[in-house]
């Protein structure tokens, strides 16, 4: 009896307190890569809520959210795919999925986790409760900016074959693929906000595929035959992140490869609409959610820069210093914030967007991608 | 000790039955309007998970959500402001803030909930958190149309004065209101979803008003001046909901007035772009998120129907019955779902926006307004 009675807090303590009662609309992770680990982090706090270890090599990791914006999906760059409990703080599953990946996404239903593979390339579905492989989509290639569409379809780029490829999961162990040219070795990809227009950046010539997939029927066509490395063969210290490209009012910033410029283009026409000088070779170029603003960070030696563009005025309107390697940009989901983290000083900055001044510094091992559940609820992230 | 053992199971039970462990990034509320009473939904799931009764006069309500999803803010007619625990799916907090109240909105940060009024008119000013009152608007005027803006900044319409004010709650106890013109009765008014241009409705003359909040300085312009009853001052049974606009791929899709059409507005010049023949009056014109379609209700006596446009044909591509009385429409955060609410059939249907098939229906008490918590992270709803 006594035994019992003695056992009561602790089966009070294993039922209760593993459960925070919270809302996890403003939740998120920070990346950090030398360590494996994982910081789970509240945006309305500003404050590290918890870690989690054991998730490999994070060297190149990407996140998806769960539709419910409990479980973060981790794309480890060793292959490995795990399935983080952010209320609980642990690891839920984990699963070796390849030898070398760069990432994946989540179908729009949520029901669908799919990563995009180097070694041995080629795609696989899983589903997103169990994490059991469904399918697979083999492409004898490297496989570059996987992007969810709307209609749990996925669109990809080979590395090797120079194609984008469209799979149709509506059948998740029966994938349809649809396969358009798409020029010499695409090297990463995305789609348009409302999930559109997908584009694959070519590193093997110059210009952007673009395929229309409201109509894929008319398969793709070269834009910005000028965007790349162009004839003078600039020394390239990083090739940008396509994926963080800003579209705002109508146009779209993306990063110059090898000038230090950002680049607009007429997302009606998709001819290019303007440049504007920055203080390096920019990495990523993304916009505030309301489009005012489109922050700009840069490749080695300017990665301890940031500069803001007011696309307003076409003008840069502030350079700030938030620290040294600035790997990466997330903005509150509203966008009043911005979170940035400084990979070589060991901490993720707050800045206001309004007023530009630093809010908060939260530690962090070597932090690289910080990632929002706000994500869950958009398309191609 | 017999005593206390059995009280076991109740103790662990008070201290963790309360407590559902899940992400709140797929949860909603539906209004029962008859019964002061809503239903808290899950959008996975697609099922009812508890009602919350004591809301008051339900017959206008419109719903914000806090920052981090887990709470409902439900605007009564009868002036009641409840903040709903969606995970406790209890009232945490409500106070009766006017005589006469038609919504409200939350702020950039959700920090600040703020209501429009009625009687006694003007807007009030509340801590999310507590429900405070931290200060007031007053207008000598009904208030409608209120919108957040980027910036803690709010936007709404005077009925009687034929204004538009700008709240700036940067310091939420001293408000610093701009004015504006607007024109004859405003009666509605909406932000784009960008948060920049807000646009009010006039009942008393032809036309909407409409103001670049990025350049408050050059103020409102006139736009659509045939937007209206027109001339022939047809009959109008029920003034369209401007909230409920569509802007998609560069255009604005919007109720005529009194008239069996949908106008469309390009966005640059804000002229006129063309005109879809519809069913009925319509009431709310809503694009899914993805901007593919938009999907269309009506006024009595034609509030049984639904009309889906193809915004890239132009279109009418379905035309839907699913029940007595539609009175709203709400997509899933990634649009592969609507929700439809059927007030005089007591139910809400469940939709797949692809193939257009019902899903699953759900009983409720006079559904009007169906809100999910992706809304928390969006501008303007």
């Amino acid at each position: 009896m006594k035994r019992w009675l003695s056992l009561l807090p602790v089966l009070l303590l294993t039922a209760c307190t593993q459960m925070p009662l919270r809302g996890t609309g403003d939740l998120g992770v920070v990346i950090e890569r030398a360590t494996g680990r994982v910081a789970i982090v509240d945006t309305t706090a500003k404050s590290i809520l918890a870690r989690v270890e054991g998730l490999g090599d994070l060297s190149h990791a990407s996140v998806v959210f769960s539709r419910d914006g409990r479980y973060a999906f981790v794309f480890g760059r060793d292959g490995g795919l795990t399935k983080v409990d952010l209320l609980l703080a642990r690891i839920d599953k984990r699963v070796m999925q390849a030898g070398n990946s760069i990432g994946g996404a989540i179908s729009q239903d949520g029901r669908l986790v799919v990563a995009q593979n180097y070694e041995p390339g080629g795609i696989k579905v899983f589903d997103a409760v169990t994490l059991e492989l469904l399918s697979e989509v083999p492409t004898q290639s490297k496989v570059v900016g996987l992007a969810d569409l709307p209609g749990q379809r996925f669109a990809y780029a080979l590395f090797d074959k120079g194609e984008i490829w469209i799979s149709d999961l509506s059948d998740p162990r029966v994938p349809k693929t649809q396969k358009f040219p798409a020029g010499m070795q695409p090297y990463d990809g995305l789609v348009t906000p409302n999930g559109r227009h997908y584009m694959a950046g070519l590193f093997g010539e110059d210009g952007i595929a673009l395929l229309d997939t409201w109509r894929p029927e008319l398969g793709t066509s070269k834009i910005l035959e000028h965007y790349g490395k162009g004839q003078e063969k600039l020394p390239v210290f990083k090739m940008p992140h396509l994926r963080g490209w800003a579209v705002a009012g109508g146009k779209a910033y993306l990063p110059a490869i090898g000038r230090h410029e950002v680049l607009l283009v007429d997302t009606a026409t998709w001819k290019e609409a303007g440049r504007v000088q920055v203080k390096g070779q920019p990495v990523f170029v993304m916009a505030r959610p309301d489009g005012r603003q489109v922050w700009v960070n840069f490749a080695f030696p300017d990665n301890g820069w940031v500069q803001v563009i007011d696309t307003l005025s076409g003008q840069i309107v502030q350079t700030l210093q938030p620290g040294k390697a600035i790997l990466h940009m997330e903005f509150s989901p509203r966008g009043e914030h911005v979170w940035l983290s400084a990979r070589d000083d060991h901490m993720v900055s707050i800045y206001d967007t309004q007023t530009f001044k630093r809010l908060a510094t939260l530690p962090a091992d070597s932090p690289s991608g910080i990632f929002f559940t706000s994500r869950a609820a958009r398309t191609g992230f």
